[in-house]
């Protein structure tokens, strides 16, 4: 059995790049940030088994943990710019971590973040990471919606529930949404001036929504059109979307709307604490459940 | 069973106390780090049945995870400020949340640091913590060892294997250095502006004192002595420490020995890339291993 210290040094400093904002690099017992600006941080658990199969190539484990933990950067208006990593693995060996660390190599490339530090121990296949990114002047937060304001998600939903079925059916992994989630890079520094809050849909939409309109003291109206989902209207609760719901006055709404394609407006923010979600004549359709919750099946 | 909001909000976000430095507090996708200084960072995991044994009081596991974190901070010659506190746990309930925020803000009040984030997900018992704080004008990195410096431990070896023992003989915990591990917060301003380089021992004094020659391009030879260790020798390889061991020039004998009575000098450093232990016949004395290694006895 080769030790920590084999796996770190041929697979994990070679993907650690010293710059000016974090001169160190991995090997010491901290990593530095010299940014002297205002930062952001998130810490996100992928859990084998649990979110992700337990037989998912190494590769995709890597690509898909860093992208959802780097998805809440970009959730409030900031750009990514660097995580720690943790790996908590029952039995390494070279061929995984070879595959493991090709996926956060293509993942550093695609998002242009850089791998500072973390650790590496024993246990049940666990992947913690966390995301550093420069705040925006006015960080997006969950609390600014207001009522009246508009609703908009940036992207369709339901691709990552779809990219987890493609996947069991042995279909190509090359674009799936569920193994290699798509973030809205290029879209955050043109939106981030036009909105009052902001969150990424990570356990879907029904249920991140809630969470603006609790911290926003309002409430929602979503108006079911089939151009905002996939498949059907169950894409509302699924989850692993990554796609950004944020809300923004109606004088930006073409503003919003011109900037992409993908961007669908889709309710408004309303007096109350519910989210109501609305089919075309005006009738209020109920969901069992509002998204993903870790401990519902347990 | 509840969900991962009731036991965030009941347990976690009391805990989470809005600063200057920490404006956001738990609620939203990230945290915000607003410090305009340098920072250093460390993740650290630690998972039941390896770091800790599985029927241990969620108290304990909580307040020992976050300082073997926070030990990092201190390696480095930093002060230590806030953490993220990543729980992935099985089945939480309310007794085990009650007793785990319980250590959490013990902690927090006896080495003044602030939680400021995480995540809470489903899985087998895994808590990972990534820490902050302060960088020191010269941060202790291991790198800076010269030939002819001394080597120093902060505390006697030892204090955590025999609390490891202790709390299986079911002995008061209430000063156990395992349970409790006691960090180094009082020596560390007045130590720093004396040492040439510097790490917690956490996996034992010869392998961490062996990542300290490796990163310095040098060897070390220990004497040993009765008065470096609690018990016997193997305290040299038994880790769970948390004491610092750190260089120095000679000429900061005197002066790093009068901070404190319970730092100890334990040897030089060499060349070569070794590191030797010599009794006091000055023969070599041999050891099976290192110190602790997470993938050795699988």
């Amino acid at each position: 059995m080769e030790k920590e210290h084999h796996f770190i040094d041929k697979y994990l400093k070679p993907l650690s790049i010293k710059s000016e904002t974090y001169p160190t690099g991995i090997g010491d017992d901290c990593a530095v940030i010299d940014s002297g600006e205002r930062l952001i941080t998130s810490k996100d658990i992928s859990v084998s088994g649990v979110h992700f199969p337990k037989e998912l190539d190494p590769y995709f484990i890597a690509y898909r943990s860093v992208a959802i933990a780097i998805s809440d950067i970009f959730a409030m208006g900031g750009t990514p710019t660097a995580y720690l990593l943790g790996i908590t693995h029952p039995k390494p060996n070279d061929s995984w971590f070879e595959s493991f660390s090709r996926g956060l190599n293509d993942f550093n490339e695609d998002y242009d973040v850089n791998l500072i530090g973390g650790d590496l121990t024993r246990g049940e296949l666990n992947i913690s990471i966390t995301v550093f990114g420069q705040a925006p002047d006015n960080l997006l937060t969950r609390k600014g919606a207001n009522i009246g304001d508009l609703i908009f998600i940036s992207d369709l939903l339901g691709k990552g529930k779809k990219g987890l079925i493609d996947y069991r059916e042995n279909r190509d992994n090359d674009t799936n949404h569920y193994l290699k989630p798509k973030l809205p890079i290029s879209l955050m520094p043109k939106l981030k001036q036009l909105v009052t809050s902001c969150i990424d849909v990570s356990d879907g939409l029904l249920i991140d929504l809630k969470r603006i309109c609790s911290s926003s003291n309002v409430g929602a109206i979503i108006h079911l059109s089939e151009d905002i989902y996939i498949t059907d209207e169950h894409d509302l609760i699924a989850g692993d979307d990554y796609v950004l719901c944020f809300t923004a006055t109606a004088e930006f709404k073409e503003k919003i709307l011109a900037l992409n394609s993908s961007i669908k407006m889709i309710g408004q923010i309303e007096e109350g604490t519910k989210v109501k979600v609305l089919n075309k004549n005006n009738e209020e359709i109920k969901f069992k459940k509002d998204g993903w919750e870790p401990f519902e099946s347990i």
